[in-house]
């Protein structure tokens, strides 16, 4: 490709709405344009990227032995009547009516519309197993779409679903999708792991994530330096505390402690370590009737240390509050007699149910709110003052240093993007929407489904986050939108440029090297300014007076200096440098 | 591929609603499956069919200098309200409002977006030409969706967008495009015609269909034998007539006709030749007010020959006709006093708006209806019984046997089915959208653009429609899904067999072959009828008796026979027929 025939757009300055560094830089090189809020034209630089990653994505799915159909955007409502998504979804679901008045969404995802395709094809449990793959634009009406290709509401996505007939033939599908995964996202050249995740809303109870390691990822991520344990800190599971509660050595007093209501203030206050102190959350439950309306609520108070964070699916998972909301200001006033920040379990005015957090249930001489303001209570202990506990679980999100749950050692915690996801489903699916088979038994029988997702068009933003420097983007040679950049400079005015660069350039396409001539007789300052901000891994530099003298001039993205070359030897380097 | 792992999904029955024979033949081929009316599933076998139109339309548009973007399906109202098709568009374009309650459009094509994408990328008229396609799912809310993937709602178009300085520069850009169609076209290996077209709704005034021919095509082609003319039957222009009109020779006379309504019953019972009738064709103008009330209709009077059909575009070209319609019967009975059958321009009871076909001006002594039910009159002539007609136009289709324009010989017609279309579009969009660059004189000029669509997945049922038996599909090389099959009977059972299939297998794959072995181990029968259906191009069938008898059979799609080869040749008979 030669840049006068391509289209080279850069910018100076990166849109105002731009939060996260992908969207500034992806905007300024041009390789995006937003169209309107989440919705981006997806300009030829970009687009580069993109083909990259489907391409190596068809690959190894393929590979793995997916096939690939193409499911429509437009998907008629009926088949998401028949598993409730029609109606459950919330608005992030685009619904819409054709000229007829009927009911059709677009795509976010595409298990309805596979499972009734799996109904009608796979007859028998001969034709298991089968996982069909597609890769197609799906919309997600997001209530705050931003972050460029990151959150959009359009996107491209690879959505894959096996097919299998049993438990055990489904874990080996599972196991294959997950080792074609590891495949594609080494191919890719960026940093990940696979960690274990909450499954969340789509259900089933095998699930792992693929997550871009990046500073700025939204997902904290849980490992274990020695081993391969990785987890979503919203799912990663806290050891049970390695000893037993000590005696208790100190007698129970309250203090006060003016203006601080936190834990952390308390303790500075008190000269204690901030894991001596116990913070108080009040959440709360609503049970309706038919027509929506609360007729009853109860309330929770949840005791964690004061060190720890609460992690809420964990605490959605304790019996009886799944769907559990934190408690108004008046509703803990009416239980507590107090405002919140000098809360406690001791002296409660009003019945609450208490849950423990199994790190607290083994404390000893805690300090505590004394639900009064201003004051706390030290030396706060169970059994002697306050029941022992009857709901002990586990309630807070890990943190580092805790003891990895392989034995492995200690912990450790890093920020990732989601950029795939394994699930095995179960038969959710497929009873709702009575999807079955016949079994080597003769009986009809429900498929075991597991759904795979890869964010295609999400993966070159977080690539970006994870690879970029204060000059632009630093693309893996896999996925950059050309693999070597020529850079020229005064093509125009010196013959000996224009024909050492076009000989470089014609070799190259010779061997397959996805190369761009920068042929616009740019001012050379803008010029390698505009490639930086691509981030085009390998770049040439010819010039008259390096010709003179016998050299040109090779740099990677990453390296800090050029290095000179002699011009018959450029073509060797490059090789040597992209592995040919 | 192995069919083991692939889906193979034929259907003895094709379903109830298909009406043509690519969708009836796509469906039980199992290529396609209908989710909803207009909307379907591209199925693996399918899919690899569209795979490979889209890699020869990319590569072709690639070679073009055309540069690849992906605009979005979901675009906001704004860019379609600044042209006024938000509002003009029918039904037929998805309107939709996001959660925000915000109007959004499902593309069917992309002026609007990829003009704003233009106004704000191409500055200077030194970026120009430019020339930016998509190949990207549409959606076109059809109100009677048929005839599988020839009428879809959603589908998949090729759509590309050039802009130019000039008018000049425009047509070389829409030359280059029409050039790059024709490689396309034949790259296919589909008869096909670039054809005249009207311009229809999108605006512009050069205009060229690519017409796949087809018995079943819904277009009628006029085409010269003898030359490169070709046009479709709305834009195909008539000839004036030869010669003058002769005398009067006969006398008129009003003469019973009872029941014989139609020009063709009143010739056979007058024994005159149907192109000595004329047929009276009545329209209608509506003229509204601001709230789109009626206040005032005109009806005008038709003359036609009577073997002759009237074209609609033309007629609507007539000054004051312009979304003229089909006049009631009541209408009728108001202005000539009697029912439809008997009508004619001589002795009206209420004026009306005559308009006269060129054929029509230059006849003597023709037939028409006397305006009285049973009646018609013979030998009527212009400037005796009526008064010489003052407004006379092309009204009609061309026939069979009509004088090509160019001079080259007479006009023969055939059916077609439009599968790409080449527009200039002038400055419609860009002036509409205000869309500028600085030109040469350092002014804002409009953009001169044009614009180029291909049915991507439109063409494989187009290919259908052209090649087919009653067998089945017969696809040509390009596109097939498969090039070769591989049918090894009895593999199950023979070792032998089962080497000599895996063998040729390999060796295929190893030349880069689309080569598929089906090792379902199906019944000869069955699995040779498949193949037949879905229309592998080249066949070679491998069974325990011929392998004793030192043979394998190979069969192209189109041979009546197998060609019986030692298996030792079989490698080098396919490389031959593939060209490879």
């Amino acid at each position: 490709m030669k840049a006068s025939q391509f289209l080279i757009s850069t910018l100076k300055e990166a849109p105002a709405d731009a939060e996260v560094v992908s969207h500034k830089l992806m905007t300024r090189a041009g390789m995006i344009k937003k169209l309107g809020a989440g919705i981006y034209n997806y300009m030829p630089m970009g687009l580069r990227v993109i083909r990259k990653v489907e391409a190596i994505v068809r690959e190894e799915m393929n590979r793995a032995g997916a096939i690939e159909v193409t499911m429509p955007v437009v998907q008629p409502a009926e088949l998401w009547q028949e598993t409730g998504r029609f109606e459950k979804m919330g608005p992030e679901l685009l619904r819409i009516q054709d000229r007829h008045g009927r009911d059709f969404v677009i795509q976010p995802t595409s298990e309805e519309v596979v499972t009734d395709i799996a109904r009608q094809e796979f007859k028998s449990y001969k034709q298991l197993p089968k996982n069909l793959y597609q890769i197609q634009t799906k919309f997600r009406d997001e209530r705050r779409p931003r972050f460029g290709l990151m959150r959009g509401r359009e996107f491209i996505m690879k959505d894959a679903y096996s097919f299998d007939k049993d438990r055990d033939s489904a874990q080996i599908s599972y196991q294959t999708m997950r080792e074609a995964y590891k495949r594609i996202f080494d191919r890719f050249g960026l940093q990940y792991r696979a960690v274990r995740a909450d499954s969340g809303a789509i259900g089933g109870d095998l699930s792992e994530e693929f997550q871009v390691i990046a500073s700025t990822g939204e997902d904290a991520i849980v490992y274990c330096p020695n081993s391969d344990y990785a987890a979503n800190i919203e799912k990663a599971e806290c050891l049970p505390p390695a000893g037993p509660r000590p005696a208790a050595t100190m007698a129970m007093e309250k203090v006060a402690t003016p203006g601080n209501s936190t834990c952390e203030a308390v303790a500075a206050q008190l000269g204690l370590p901030l894991s001596h102190t116990v913070k108080s959350l009040v959440l709360a439950t609503d049970e309706t009737n038919e027509a929506g309306e609360i007729v009853k609520t109860q309330v929770w108070l949840l005791l964690l240390r004061g060190d720890h964070e609460m992690n809420e699916i964990k605490v959605g998972k304790v019996e009886g509050l799944a769907g559990f909301r934190f408690a108004t200001v008046g509703e803990i006033e009416a239980h507590f007699g107090c405002k919140p920040g000098y809360l406690g379990p001791i002296g409660l005015k009003q019945p609450v149910k208490l849950v423990v957090d199994r790190e607290v249930a083994v404390m000893a001489d805690w300090v505590c709110g004394a639900n009064e303001e201003d004051f706390h209570i030290t030396g706060v202990n169970f059994g002697r003052d306050l029941p022992e506990p009857t709901v002990v679980a586990d309630l807070r999100n890990v943190v580092a240093g805790d003891k990895s749950p392989d034995g492995a050692g200690e912990l450790a915690i890093e920020r990732g993007i989601e950029i795939g996801h394994v699930f095995y489903l179960g038969t959710k699916y497929s009873r709702a929407m009575n999807a079955t088979f016949l079994g080597d038994n003769g009986k009809p029988q429900h498929f075991e489904m597991g759904c795979y997702g890869i964010g295609v068009t999400r993966l070159p933003a977080a690539a970006v986050e994870q690879n970029h420097d204060e000059r632009g983007m630093i693309w893996p040679d896999a996925i950059a939108p050309f693999t070597v950049v020529i850079c020229p400079i005064g093509m125009g005015r010196s013959e000996a440029v224009k024909a050492e660069a076009e000989k470089l350039y014609a070799e190259l396409l010779a061997l397959g090297v996805d190369v761009i001539l920068d042929d616009r007789d740019e001012r050379p300052g803008a010029m390698l300014a505009d490639w930086e901000l691509i981030g085009v891994p390998h770049r040439v530099v010819l010039g008259d007076r390096g010709l003179k003298e016998g050299v040109v001039e090779y740099q990677a993205r990453r390296d800090t200096e050029a290095t000179k070359i002699a011009p018959s030897d450029v073509l060797a380097h490059l090789k040597a440098k992209l592995g040919l």
